[in-house]
């Protein structure tokens, strides 16, 4: 079986039984990230809200879950082979530890304008790396040169049956954690975090509602879900770094039939949303990661017609790669 | 019998006994903060560290315990007296908000050099702000007006049996948490956090080690212990706005006997470990709250004697109250 073929009855590329695995896979080397809870912030939202430090998580980020599995889901014929992939920074990061810790060479794509702190996480981590153009057709153009030449195995940052299922064991931790949860306001941007979480939380309580959370400047899922099929952008503009890219026909799929909605905030509710993360829950938040406390908070949420039903809301702060010189200029635009 | 007079065996003001009991007392309204581990961190100190995050508790500090554990401990008729505290902040935040849970008014003394988050926090929870000189003498003087013109009940930040228990449960949840634990290291001021840290620690295991550790500027608790009595300073000069105080009578005889060690650190490298707390555990840590990851990486640790012996060290991340203005120019000067 390839690894990225569907594997469950809804032809979906991961699934509970997936994500489970996932789970006893990734136990010895992940983290469970703590949950925090802040009154402060439940009387600004007028809602019990949980977050889902995965600021926390290994390599500063939610992406170490997906890989980790993604590398020990490998034979060792694979995993001689060596590992590829392209990515903003978190994800590549994140393979580049979990490969470390198998003991596989990792080459890993960054555009040129990727955080300086993520582009050294993949350093500290013993990745190499090899620069492209901040443009997605370029990072995949580099990544299937590097492919080429070298016979690497690709680990795609979302697009992967295996990576879905890292990023669902999310769900089987705060569900577990605060098992009060009604609702998951989950950030969107290739689909791979949304659609393990919604996957595995569909799966224990198929009543709770499955929120995305998209930049403004980068709402493809916004559109797709009003088109109905994979909509591409011509450009992306927003400071979330983490989340300009766009669905893929893996991630498409679920998140068109367990995504409830979309909930679309400016750059400006998401930096809002930083600094009450670093002023209230005193964690390093990046932009992409703040985008689910900007969304709770924002207008299109409070007038979206499910909002009265939403009463614990689980939030997944994605990661906290954030140079601390762009947090302070951000907040002091 | 008064609150304050020593109950037990050994004199002390707190005992195994009386921090069991504060456990119980706060456990509705207190969090039970995470434990936060980093191979990075174990790697640059070569130990295994294990960071008890009072910067999530309620107020961002773990002055909410003691508070919490001295308002729920008065009878009703000294409750309905109000109280008044001075604090250089989190103490003070932690009263107001205890006190506003309990329905009590609360009159909170504050320097006037205070670090802003600080006293938005005290206003936040509904103190009523009276503003001293930044000395000691004028904090006290001031108080003590205030004590004399309402009949307000005083919560004294750490000379008490009642605050020194409430910290104390510290212990029982970082023990708990990270059993593996042989030594702590805990910032020192007026000395109620690590005299109710100490007193579980050692009830809970006599052979665990206890260091404090103190900025340079104010290294009353170092000049105390060399010369046998308590030693007070005519002028201190250190970033950490919450290492200040001196010890006072009540916590004197619990550092003096039950504190192995002072590990003293100099301001530079505090900000250092404010830095590498932002960076790599991803949370926002006070100067106050970083010194014992700077007390842990420094060379005064290193060549301590009982260096060797120390291998899982749990450190006291005491407070998150930082401006964020104020941590990007301290990293940057």
């Amino acid at each position: 079986m390839e690894p990225n073929c569907p594997t469950s009855s809804n032809d979906y590329a991961a699934d509970i039984s997936s994500i489970r695995q996932a789970q006893v896979r990734i136990e010895p080397f992940a983290h469970r990230t703590p949950v925090l809870t802040s009154e402060t912030l439940d009387s600004i939202a007028g809602r019990k809200l949980y977050f889902k430090c995965e600021c926390f998580q290994k390599g500063g980020a939610f992406k170490f879950r997906g890989a980790c599995n993604a590398i020990y889901s490998l034979d060792d014929d694979h995993a001689a082979k060596r590992v590829v992939t392209h990515s903003s920074g978190n994800h590549a990061a994140a393979l580049a530890l979990a490969a470390k810790l198998r003991g596989i060479p990792a080459y890993i794509v960054i555009p040129k304008n990727a955080p300086k702190c993520k582009v050294e996480n993949v350093k500290r981590y013993g990745g190499q790396v090899i620069w492209s153009e901040p443009s997605m057709q370029s990072r995949e153009d580099t990544a299937n040169k590097v492919l080429q030449d070298t016979g690497a195995v690709l680990i795609h940052p979302y697009n992967d049956g295996r990576i879905i299922s890292g990023q669902g064991t999310i769900s089987l931790e705060l569900l577990e954690q605060a098992s009060k949860i009604d609702t998951l306001i989950v950030p969107i941007s290739g689909g791979g975090l949304i659609s393990g979480v919604a996957l595995a939380a569909k799966a224990i309580n198929p009543a709770i509602r499955i929120f995305a959370a998209e930049p403004m400047g980068a709402d493809d899922a916004f559109q797709s879900k009003i088109n109905g099929r994979i909509t591409k952008l011509s450009e992306v503009n927003t400071i979330a770094d983490g989340l300009r890219a766009f669905l893929g026909d893996l991630t498409w799929p679920i998140v068109r039939d367990l995504v409830d909605d979309v909930i679309v905030v400016d750059d400006e509710e998401i930096i809002q949303a930083m600094r009450l993360c670093y002023e209230i829950l005193k964690i390093a938040v990046e932009p992409s990661g703040a985008i689910g406390l900007a969304a709770v908070l924002s207008n299109s949420f409070k007038t979206n017609p499910a909002y009265r039903e939403c009463n614990n809301i689980g939030i997944v702060i994605s990661g906290g790669n954030v140079d601390l010189g762009v947090l302070w200029n951000s907040v002091n635009k």
